[in-house]
């Protein structure tokens, strides 16, 4: 096997400098930021739209999963370089963004900070997109711990557990679910009888931004981040053709039933769904409105979502536009599926909902349900009769390319395509749809890995190596090894309360 | 699922006070040994022969697998109550077994301990056992780590690591192997280019006993333990019928030319093996024998290793007998293949190597290499012409049944099976022949699911959990994740010394 070190790999393009100043003094080498040439970077090109996207290319492209190697200079046009970088900070600057608090977090358009990405744009991006990972790497997937299913923290230090207390949020509740419906794989469950509860599962959370955060960004910040599922090509396989009308009230609009059921379901007889999923999450949101309105703030609403979280996302912004009047609500997601038909999508739109799918191409989760009848379909309306029964995706597209990136591996990995560390690695790396991947990327490549084996073997970082030690397993006083035993503090509890 | 606690299900052999009492003042409830009823536990049952196992009836238990499964009672036997114990010692008491010194470490037979099992002879078994499993606990699988197949410790911690430290032996050498001839997943690498080693794997160890252990057992006690194969059934098919002369000093005597290969190979263009295993150890135990002796000290040597551990013992033990005179020489092997011919057997029986050789019925490994041609075949000496070509067993068989334990599932598990934990578990609860599993063993039950998955579900104990938080991966002070990287002084040197 033909290994590379970082001193014999050719740099076509040289690190700049502040890559090199920061391993002398990492802090030091921020640059101050220039809010108003930041602001400046916006870009003159075309807009992407889901309706301009020709349906034969598309379903040639489905079937390639765009595998077709790039020229090999992309693919060495950057460094793999890591030992070098192993002693410089993971992330771009901080800097103040509210002066495109309108575009960013308001009722503004993204569409002109798509392509070129810009800078500001990207690191919200990739910040919601942690947000949206932390709900994995808190999970207790294990079976033989009695709270698996649960969050492995309690809400005031998932942040600080996770290493995202820099973002400047406050968790301020925990979100359940469970679901009427049978779904493949979806909820976890713990060998032990006695649990902490038997029907629910830790569905997500939600945030607030503190006050540093909120003066950087222009606004208070309330965040929603909703948890996906590992088995998505399994589960979502199964949904097709499954759309379900959201009620009297709703017209023609018409959604996935699997989604709905988690997003909605409730029962007396459980712990943790006394209430649904709907029923949290709006009970916090409209709390939090108020509360911050009533102190004269600007308030904001982004929600966010990988994969199944990534649908939710778009229920909970639907329900949330609906009920809370004037408050700008956003949907970053990744990889999420499609969820309603045509009138869900109009819907939205008319609500002025923003969203923005964050889209790996190589992916197929964004393609489910509704591989064949969705919303490229429209120019065939008389073939299908009626467009209730059309899937289609909503808002703005953010399309990457594993291609794009000299640390991937370039073999079919239908995981590693979905995993949400490959997508906020690719955003990381995202310029424009037709640059090379950033060569100042600084998000730490390693975090790829964590649940994947998308990295390229030179990089030598282990695949699948977020694991815990001896599976939770710990050796006590008496040098017995003991299952899983959670501190007192971050064992589930039915009582929840706010900030 | 039927989950059974501790609280509910039905005891029909009550827990003896001294366990009981032990929740209370753990250290208090140990026994105070009377060394003379000890010694005086021994056995008037019948011997076990390998000659007067009837080939029929091995081949018929062969194919069989043991796999029948016994009654419900023995099943049953035994409360599986393991959170009441949680909170006790794991180990039987440490008594003063110097009166047994002859039988236990000195030329003196083992036979007449083995049935029932001479609970001072259980103890040395189990803690020789602990000495072989450390060698898989310390070795660095990840071909990720730029040191992997070495010692993940120094030989100065490597006790301290495992928690051995408690039996009162220090760790004078580390050895280190190689093999020119290609064996199939024998050899572990780094995926690095430029790595510790390329040829050589950390092989095993040379302690000895301190002062305080030397004078319990009554000799100053020399201990090699040879470090096993994770894929043995995989190997150990592969070497039928590959018996190799060990040269014209020894007459007839051949052995499998595999492990051969791996105890004698050495190459100077390697930095581990300028010496093979063989010239490591030999030099280390002839220095140890010297130091002691000269000091007027008796001496004992006690090889141990699990599967192809095993077969590496037996191969030290034949050479340790030949070159120092006068050194009662014993091997505990567990789950050993077959090594060499009648002749080496017979070589190893007139040096008086004491072998014990502790197998479990359904473990297949020890029915390799020979699995058709072999010592049960004697008397069908005219049929194969000569016994220079036929495997054999050597030395006295300590047999356990899977079917035994209480806590192990029942099902067909080959890698299970020969799994040293799943040994040194059965071990812990044998008494003899024909009784059940010990009511009052106390070894922590947790250690079989290591790196198995033998425990029934009930006790709640992950399978496999033997792990390591994030495969080695470290987060460091700039937030970024970086490969395995060891302490300096736990990374492999080719400067070894004595104690």
């Amino acid at each position: 096997m033909a290994l590379a070190s970082s001193s014999t790999v050719h740099l076509p393009a040289p690190i700049p400098l502040i890559t090199r100043r920061s391993l002398l003094a990492p802090c030091a080498a921020y640059r101050t930021p220039d809010a108003a040439a930041a602001a400046a970077e916006l870009p003159h090109q075309k807009q992407r739209s889901n309706s301009t996207i020709n349906l034969p290319t598309t379903l040639s492209n489905l079937l390639h999963l765009h595998l077709t190697p790039k020229p090999e200079n992309s693919l060495e046009s950057l460094a793999v370089a890591l030992p070098a970088d192993r002693r410089t900070p993971t992330e771009s600057p901080k800097e103040d963004v509210s002066s495109l608090c309108s575009e960013l977090h308001g009722p503004g358009d993204w569409s002109r900070l798509l392509n070129p990405l810009h800078r500001w744009l990207r690191r919200e991006i990739v910040k919601y997109g942690e947000f949206a990972q932390a709900t994995y790497d808190a999970f207790d997937f294990n079976p033989f711990s009695e709270h698996c299913g649960s969050c492995l923290y309690c809400r005031r230090r998932l942040f600080d557990k996770l290493g995202l207390a820099k973002n400047g949020y406050d968790v301020t509740k925990y979100i359940y679910a469970m679901s009427h419906i049978e779904l493949p794989r979806w909820l976890e469950r713990s060998i032990h009888a006695d649990t902490w509860s038997k029907d629910s599962n830790w569905m997500g959370y939600v945030a607030v931004s503190d006050d540093t955060e909120s003066h950087r960004i222009g606004c208070r910040d309330i965040v929603v981040a909703w948890r996906g599922t590992i088995a998505p090509a399994e589960w979502f396989g199964d949904l097709q053709g499954k759309l379900e009308p959201l009620g009297s009230d709703h017209g023609d609009v018409r959604v996935e039933h699997g989604f709905l059921s988690i997003y909605t379901s409730k029962s007396d007889a459980t712990r943790y769904n006394k209430s649904s999923a709907s029923e949290q999450v709006m009970e916090e949101i409209k709390r939090l409105v108020s509360f911050y309105r009533e102190k004269g703030e600007q308030v904001s609403l982004t929600i966010t979502g990988h994969s199944l979280g990534g649908a939710l996302a778009l229920l909970n912004a639907y329900e949330a536009a609906s009920a809370v009047p004037d408050l700008p609500v956003s949907v970053i997601s990744f990889g999420a599926p499609r969820v309603g038909n045509i009138a869900f999508g109009e819907k939205l739109k008319q609500m002025e909902v923003k969203t923005l799918r964050v889209v790996v191409k190589q992916d197929v989760v964004p393609k489910m349900p509704g591989i064949l009848f969705n919303e490229k379909i429209k120019k065939f309306e008389n073939v299908t009769g009626t467009l209730e029964w059309v899937y289609t995706h909503v808002g703005l597209e953010l399309g990457l390319d594993v291609r794009s990136s000299p640390y991937l591996k370039k073999g079919l990995d239908i995981p590693g395509f979905h995993s949400l560390e490959t997508y906020l690695h690719l955003v990381d790396g995202y310029l424009s749809s037709d640059t090379e991947f950033r060569v100042d990327a600084k998000r730490d490549v390693a975090l790829v890995n964590k649940a994947s084996g998308m990295l390229r073997e030179e990089l030598r970082i282990p695949p699948c190596w977020h694991q815990s030690a001896n599976k939770g397993m710990a050796c006590n006083s008496y040098g017995r090894w003991v299952p899983p035993q959670r501190d007192p503090e971050d064992i589930p509890s039915p009582y929840r309360s706010g900030p």
